[in-house]
């Protein structure tokens, strides 16, 4: 993968970076919309091209199970059955097998479970991870790999990276020696495990870099630690990681978080927070957050954001959309989601523009002066919890 | 208002004709998609726009609960509201208060009634009916009536159409009086009713006539008598209709009904059919019904019509539309309904071309040649009530 560095800060480790996929570029930093079942959520490809998306997600383990591969297949593989002609990444189904399916075993380099849908068996391996995203025509695919959830001990989390470094490389090997189906190439990115742990951490960016990957994510955050703890670690990641590749930090994540990892050298994010809470009538703008279903709002005939040219605040007032909102409207979802993922897109692509410029710094204090940073609950929760415990 | 025919058929009566607006002319026949809270339901006005919709509805009943007039008198009426900027119908809320509502009571020329959706009491009458209506800012309103439900008594029909006619003259004394809020026109239909009794539908349509309204609907049909008891009785009714003014049949239909109404004469329809149908992944086209979820569509990749130019089958086959119905997407539901609205509007469409072109006997011979005209349930359902009846 050609991978080319536009521009660098100086007080910081953000980055405006661009590489080519045979569907078109991407110009980072960049948020990617999730589509998990190959669809981003109430939205098409049309609107989600005028929004300026550049890569989409699919889920490796929710499309295997349905519609399953056979039928993407003969499709001609994810981007002719969903229609959407830009870059694809879709994640190796492992985060889903160990956090959704129900009975999970691992039996040396297959993981045996049960689908969350019909508890019909199945068993995934680094090798059959790569063939499926093969079949699915990713143009970025990711590595086999062992999510720990939070808090995780140690040990485990050391055998869990262990088990994914195992796993990446198997994970090569086959993509390495496997012909893409549909005459576009993919790439493969390789997960950094490791938990909360530097030393783990530090170990897995190591390992990964060793064995080579065309990118690498960082997994196994944003999944309940403390934000502090997450950016401790993230700094720590970053710092072996090879420079001159993509960095993902995967599913992050709250428009400061962002802004925050940009600042750290991140380059790709995906979330389902602006899909998912649009759907809940929560809207982002520069301003902070609108929770479109308050009473302030039944009489209010602005917009969510009279600066933002999306379609939705173009058309419609927010006592608009808290009608549709309080009548159950599916019109109202889309035009929530419409909305959250101009604001994402928009969001990743000013970061880009203000590091083009040299004006990263100004951006970003900019940033945190009009949007109110969200309190970290998780902080709370786990004081809550101990005192529980107690 | 202006209507002007433009063609009439020698062997039917089906007609072209075209009438104007403030908000854009309308060219008849013309289906009319439902949007009942203010939206047609998962749709945008652009999308409707470029499925080249003239007329959308609203509900009057539905808008004054929520979000209520006031709220939209002050966004500056319901196309503002909305961002609709074509012409709108409302119906009188008459329907609504009778087959909705909790308790209700009729006591001179007002109806008291609870709301269906939080048991508040409300009052409406033809007065009431005529000013919510002026305050939605609609470009056709439609006089108050009582629709009677089938099956349904000649004396309690008889009764009902009386009070119709009374409330309908109130409802254009009322009209005349009233001033229009926004600074366009609005003009007033009347409601021909007398469930299924020829002499009751005769007499409701020459006292309307004598009233005199700028448009004719025929309201209390396809609330469930046998389709051929329809057709007699919407045969009988138009013999008294005036010929030089819109005819609107509400509430109907499907698309062979619909064919058959423009042979009868009618112009314009409206049914949820088209939108409803479509969430539950039933799909109109001119060779019949196309329903999404069957396991035959699981690996077809032709679109739900080959011939059709609307973005879902220009995009999306049936395999992904039930990829997407199989698991309760958003998306798939905006798609199959923004293919059923463009398959009306082109049914309404290429009746009125082929009127236009002295062709509508030969449209009609080859709509019936490709399209399965669907048994009519209700004489089965009928004969199965009667028999338990016994």
């Amino acid at each position: 993968m050609k991978f080319q560095i536009e521009e660098k800060t100086d007080s910081s480790e953000a980055r405006a970076a661009k590489f080519d996929t045979d569907h078109g570029s991407v110009n980072t930093p960049i948020f990617m919309p999730v589509g998990t079942h190959g669809v981003v959520k109430t939205l098409t490809p049309a609107e989600l091209k005028r929004a300026q998306a550049e890569v989409i997600l699919g889920n490796t383990y929710h499309l295997y199970l349905r519609p399953g591969k056979e039928i993407i297949k003969n499709a001609g593989g994810l981007h002719k059955f969903t229609s959407w002609d830009g870059p694809i990444l879709t994640d190796s189904g492992g985060y889903q097998v160990f956090s959704l399916s129900n009975m999970r075993k691992i039996k040396g380099n297959n993981i045996i479970f049960q689908s969350h849908i019909d508890g019909s068996k199945h068993e995934f391996s680094p090798e059959k991870s790569m063939e499926i995203q093969r079949i699915l025509g990713s143009d970025i695919i990711m590595a086999f790999d062992h999510c720990t959830s939070y808090p995780c001990e140690f040990e485990d989390a050391k055998e869990a990276m262990e088990r994914t470094h195992n796993w990446e490389r198997r994970s090569k090997e086959y993509f390495e020696d496997m012909r893409a189906l549909y005459g576009h190439d993919q790439f493969l990115f390789g997960i950094i495990q490791g938990s909360v742990f530097k030393e783990l951490r530090q170990k897995s960016a190591e390992v990964l870099s060793n064995i080579g990957f065309d990118g690498y994510a960082i997994g196994g955050l944003a999944v309940g630690e403390p934000k502090e703890e997450m950016f401790n670690i993230l700094e720590e990641t970053m710092a072996y990681i090879p420079e001159d590749s993509p960095h993902y930090l995967m599913g992050v994540g709250k428009p400061e978080d962002i802004i925050w990892a940009i600042d750290r050298g991140i380059d790709m994010f995906d979330c389902v927070i602006p899909t998912r809470n649009a759907r809940n009538g929560l809207m982002y703008t520069w301003n902070g957050r609108v929770k479109i279903k308050q009473a302030q709002y039944k009489d209010d005939y602005k917009p969510v954001d009279s600066n933002c040219d999306c379609y939705t605040c173009q058309n419609f007032s927010r006592a608009y959309l808290r009608h549709l909102y309080k009548k159950n409207e599916i019109t109202g979802l889309r035009l929530n989601t419409l909305h959250n993922i101009h604001f994402y897109l928009e969001l990743t692509q000013n970061a880009r523009d203000a590091i083009l410029n040299n004006e990263f710094e100004k951006f970003k204090k900019q940033f945190f002066d009009r949007y109110p940073v969200e309190k970290d609950h998780w902080k709370e929760n786990l004081k809550k919890k101990e005192e529980r415990q107690r």
